[in-house]
């Protein structure tokens, strides 16, 4: 077993990792939460997969156990989810004490995070994610957030789990397409964090690698991410390292209207910004083609015929980091170096010309 | 100028209580924020009289004003509204570095307070009360809540401001029944606070005499509130001592479906506990009569006939202290000196029966 430990201004707590950890979830969780009322939130899906046997496990121990149970898909990252939710736990008495657990991908972590955070101003949650992308990424670094008008994540808060449950048996259930996005993710991670983890993702060639390596890929991508986490929890410093990709993905994911996964558009973000500053000589010739190798590889796409539309360029007018029209973009100096670049967005417009179609070759 | 200090483990900030600041208090804002869009949350009410010449201070100053002014009323207090906000705010281009002020009432306060917490996970907010309830306590202490289902502040976060403005000229164009609920409050800190402040509320024979001695009321209330909070940020511990009059009042709030106001219900709330304990020889002998003796001379009530009905009894399961079915009763031993008393909900409700019809024929 592995063990991740967070300390933060607000509390500390552990994201555990093993492989069939799942089967005795109960226990771990009954080892740091007194029985009380338990709102498991999943979807559909996961629900039919995993629900039963974590109720089941709790239910021995004294838990009283409330399905709340929500459709698949982004659409359920909503305000209007959040305020169902909260009717529903007021309904059958849920106080201060009792507890919530999100059992899902990314979009469950994100809205159970937020629901427990405002339901009477807080009560305890924890964290059972089953997709590599909820596992590696979202589940960790307490952000919260749901969707409004068409605007991925625009509100939510920072609130800490009281643990995180990781075990890659759930990855079992997971398509190649889920799975593969995730892995958008840990290639990210890989960049940032270092030659050794990258070099470990240069020899991932298959998605049936992906798969085998796992437990180890998990690991060192949760790892990385909770030293920047540790060291920057509201997001003013390093932690906008984590964001690499994201500034030129997260437009192109919205354009998609949930057609493209949110690591496939990572992943497009992460070459065109590369291969941008490589021709500006500040990150190493070479490195945008050893991001394409590895995310090529196991299926994932790199560019995008929407980079630096007119709808791509109002989007980007939205993203979280711009601060007075002026982009904060995440550049590698070297693998395991990043840097943030202040780019103006009408100079981000020109840079984008000048890779666009260079990357559509590449496809 | 009165300044009290606020320090949390989150941030630091000031409360500024002065007659007439309300006239300067764009360089006040200017002096800790600086030029960026801010949106000032507002109800009609309050707009109408107070908004324009904030808006014009500001202006002059660098900043650009985003007025956003909802219906006056608890309705506005929704997550509907939040939402409404939320999409003003991204229409416009709020990014992090914006900031939202509420000029309003409790109302306004709560609901821009969830919302400055909620945009892009939390943007800079400040608070220019209005009302003397707001003045009192709901600006301090950075709890954020809206209402949900017909259950008051079921949903809401801890979010602190930069700063607050408290300015008792606001209180001329307040109604006495709006004054004079607010004094509510104010006499229930004068109880919790120690014999100098209770015999200051204890020489207020009419809302005359409370608009006379606004400012010093004010100023003590801020005070014992702000080393109440200082000590206890998320309510753990004593902070639940500002609940005193709560767990009943806010039953009776919620059953008179908005004809009641707040620290109308508050007084009721005071008075039946106070006289429940003083039987019980835990309250001092003649403290319900003191209460009772401040709150009628400026015409708040004391009793209610909701009081241990059945719907009121099944609202108390729904207090945010109620803890396994145990209620955490907020209760004198002595002017200054608060305790908790555990009591269980069905207890109460025999405790109830034993003063209803002796308060009832107080009135």
């Amino acid at each position: 077993m592995i063990q991740v430990k967070i300390s933060s201004s607000i509390k500390n707590y552990q994201i555990v990792i093993k492989e069939g950890i799942k089967n005795t979830a109960g226990s771990l969780i009954s080892s740091i939460w007194s029985p009380r009322k338990v709102g498991i939130v999943s979807d559909e899906n996961v629900a039919t997969l995993y629900l039963d046997d974590l109720s089941k496990q709790l239910n021995a121990l004294g838990f009283e156990i409330k399905p709340l149970v929500v459709s698949a898909g982004e659409n359920s990252k909503s305000l209007t989810q959040v305020a169902d939710l909260i009717k529903q736990m007021a309904q059958v008495g849920f106080t201060r004490d009792d507890g919530l657990i999100a059992l899902g991908g990314g979009m469950i972590g994100d809205l159970t995070g937020l629901t427990a955070n405002l339901y009477m101003r807080g009560i305890a949650y924890l964290q059972i994610p089953t997709s590599l992308t909820a596992q590696v990424d979202s589940s960790v670094g307490g952000k919260t957030a749901v969707n409004l008008a068409g605007i991925k994540n625009i509100l939510g808060t920072f609130y800490q789990p009281d643990l995180v449950i990781v075990d890659p048996i759930y990855l079992r259930t997971l398509s190649n397409r889920d799975l593969v996005e995730g892995y958008g993710e840990v290639v990210k991670t890989s960049a940032l964090a270092g030659v050794d983890f990258f070099d470990l993702t240069g020899r991932i060639q298959n998605v049936a690698a992906i798969r085998q390596n796992a437990l180890t890929l998990i690991e060192k991508a949760i790892t990385y991410k909770a030293q920047i986490i540790m060291a920057d929890e509201k997001e003013a410093g390093n932690r906008k390292f984590l964001n690499f990709g994201h500034t030129f993905g997260h437009p192109i994911e919205a354009l998609n209207h949930g057609q493209m996964r949110h690591g496939e558009a990572v992943s497009i973000g992460m070459v065109t910004l590369t291969r941008i500053f490589e021709k500006a000589k500040i990150s190493p010739a070479g490195l945008t083609q050893e991001l394409i190798r590895r995310l090529k590889t196991v299926g994932l796409p790199i560019s995008s015929n929407l980079i630096g539309s007119p709808e791509f360029i109002s989007l980007l007018k939205n993203d979280k980091k711009n601060r007075h029209g002026i982009l904060n973009l995440v550049v590698l100096k070297a693998v395991g170096n990043p840097i943030i670049v202040l780019e103006p967005l009408n100079q981000v417009e020109d840079l984008l010309k000048g890779v666009v179609h260079e990357l559509h070759y590449c496809r």
